[in-house]
């Protein structure tokens, strides 16, 4: 009998990382104190006890229990782009919001809105590992726009007008990025929109870590200029900002037509997002507006201790560090990132990820996210790293 | 300047079906009583009060915040695991279970493990919309079986097949059936998948509506056959059984290659299903056992009222009547099913979705999800459809 066979799209993907690099620190022993986990992206601080109170709120409700709007809650809908607006300084309404659950899965929507098998869709190397497997797995071709360590990887106009010449439909920027943690002026990210305008391309724009900038930056003027709406498209994630990944909820800004393609997605892929979460975040966004704040300081401090700490570690090189992460070029060169990372992991206690899941080209390279740790914690990284050994 | 494009797979479809039905609803003037509802399908009583407060509970607690596995929680698999086991008679495990964000969502991620573009997957017609749109939209081919209706909309073997030799990647069942209600008897289900085994083909089986079969009826022995993980893939919503759509949960049950496969995928369309809604149902399955056989029996008397009901109503014809849905031929032959459930909605107050949103083929047929209201709402439909006319 011939065997039933997979999609080899998906076959020949690796299993998901993440939960690669938590084998790696289950093995840990303890001996070098507790687990530093600088891997996934989760603050390390809890939600506000007023969020949880609100999430178990309107879980228990009959009112959530039912199916609701595709495009997502009205009021949540309507108080992210309140916020949205006063961010930008732009007049973003309620209609140029669809809520997802999650940012890998407002990428992926849109992608798919966007790209169809065959097409060509560019990222930088790095790459955020889940959006290179997202157009893998979808069959759209990746056209690497690569970055350049000594320009603090941000990328270069040049290097994006020559993937925009090669008939994309679309680049996706991740800023602050990850895994680098680099900060894209918005001088430059004016200019690689225009540059999409020209060509007729989408620009889709991650903004995951937007609320770890540093207090009255603007992340950019985009949403202010006229007919954005034909080329742009931000991705936004409730995860990391109000530390309730497990919720799911993430957020994308459009032009209404975008908004309606993804909408179609959307409901293929799952109907609408998870309600509750939606009810009380829609409560969240205004009433924790200091605690946002609050947060991003104690991140910038954060980053600050990361700095005096790897001033004194001369081996490792920290060629980026910004909103989230650090990018950290490690003592071994010629050794594959997956080997340091596992014995940093299991020996050390110290648990990150493999500069080679954000693209080939990075094996000399391991992704803290620092943020995850407060500064104490960060602290004892000096300790863990200048003793270890890779033999 | 050249406009940046949409997806032709995307843009070429429809918009959700399911709101712009309601948006006949709301054209209603309730002349005629109150909106009898028997659209989107969902029980029209409310969740269990303890399943509400376990929600609420697991909302509320910081341990659901963060990130969780993509697989699914650990104990709502293994509970689930367990439930399925005694359902179907089988040996089945956690390392069975994927948990996640509704059915929609596991067709599709199902759908993407197995088929990538250009393959093709089977489909009854009529058939469930979303499998459809999916399909579609991921440029998988649809090839169609069609359904007769003198059979019952049961698949007839052949039929089966002929779509087998086409070589398909896959054909997608629903037992019991949405649009019709059709129960599919195990024994032809048997049949189909050793066919499919034969050919090399998966069956995949959406059993959204199975907690809704008489009790005691198996709904198949699929589970015990040896070897089934390799042809078989289970789908099933937590949204009806236990009248949480909002919460959105769902799960597959497969072997464990297939379940690595579908995390690949799943780990890209959403990291893990929410997590706090998967806490309380794990404490819902075994507690709500008794509640959901209660469900069960009193879906059974909504269908008994609803056979009386249409024996009055000898211009309308209930040609299928199962487990949740009635397909109900219109008396208004050549007329498109839309216009007659626009008509039925605006000025009668009764909603229900057109057949052809369900195969072109189907423009005789409107379906009624009558397991939505109560055996009182459902007798007040004689009264509505017997005055109803088309112009
Ligand atoms: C750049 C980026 N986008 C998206 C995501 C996914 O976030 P979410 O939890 O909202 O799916 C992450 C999470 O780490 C991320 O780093
Ligand atoms: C056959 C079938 N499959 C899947 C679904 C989707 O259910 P869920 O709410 O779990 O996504 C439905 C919902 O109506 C359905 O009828």
């Amino acid at each position: 009998m011939p065997s039933a066979s997979f999609n080899s799209l998906v076959s020949r993907l690796s299993p998901p990382p993440v939960p690669s690099v938590f084998a790696w620190a289950r093995a840990y022993d303890g001996s070098r104190g507790p687990l530093i986990d600088l891997s996934q992206a989760v603050p390390g601080y809890p939600p506000h006890p007023d969020l949880l109170a609100w999430l178990g709120e309107a879980a228990s409700s009959r009112g959530f229990a039912g199916y609701g709007p595709i495009e997502g809650e009205t009021d949540l809908r309507k108080v992210y782009a309140e916020d949205a607006a006063e961010i930008y300084g732009a007049a973003i309404e309620a209609q140029n919001i669809h809520i997802t659950s999650g940012c890998n899965q407002a990428f992926m929507a849109v992608a798919m809105a966007i790209a169809g098998p065959g097409d060509k869709v560019a990222l930088t190397e790095p790459f955020y590992f889940n959006q290179e497997t997202t157009l893998a797995m979808m069959d759209i071709e990746r056209v690497l726009v690569p970055l350049d360590p000594t320009k603090g990887f941000v990328p270069d106009l040049d290097a994006v007008r020559a993937a925009l010449a090669k008939g994309i439909k679309a680049i996706a920027l991740v800023s602050p990025n990850n895994p680098t943690g680099a900060i894209y002026p918005a001088s430059l990210l004016r200019e690689i929109f225009e540059a999409c305008r020209q060509a007729g391309v989408w620009l889709i724009l991650d903004e995951t870590y937007r609320d770890f900038l540093p207090e009255g930056d603007k992340p950019h003027e985009l949403l202010s200029i006229p007919g954005w709406e034909d080329n742009l498209i931000l991705l936004y994630s409730f995860s990391k900002s109000f530390c309730i990944p497990g919720h799911r909820l993430g957020a994308v800004t459009a032009g209404p037509k975008a908004v309606a393609e993804i909408a179609k997605v959307m409901d293929n892929l799952q109907i609408c997002a998870p309600r509750a979460p939606q009810a009380a975040v829609a409560r969240a966004i205004p009433a924790l507006r200091d605690w946002r704040n609050g947060n991003r300081k104690e991140i910038l401090k954060r980053a600050d201790t990361l700095k005096s700490v790897m001033a004194k570690l001369p081996d490792w090189k920290m060629d980026s560090l910004g909103a989230y992460f650090a990018f950290i070029r490690h003592p071994f060169e010629g050794k594959p990132s997956a080997l340091v990372a596992e014995k940093l992991a299991r020996e050390a206690g110290v648990v990150c990820i493999p500069g080679a899941y954000f693209g080939e080209a990075q094996e000399g390279y391991l992704r803290f996210a620092f943020a995850n740790a407060d500064s104490g914690t960060i602290e004892a990284l000096t300790d863990r790293l200048s003793g270890f050994r890779l033999d």
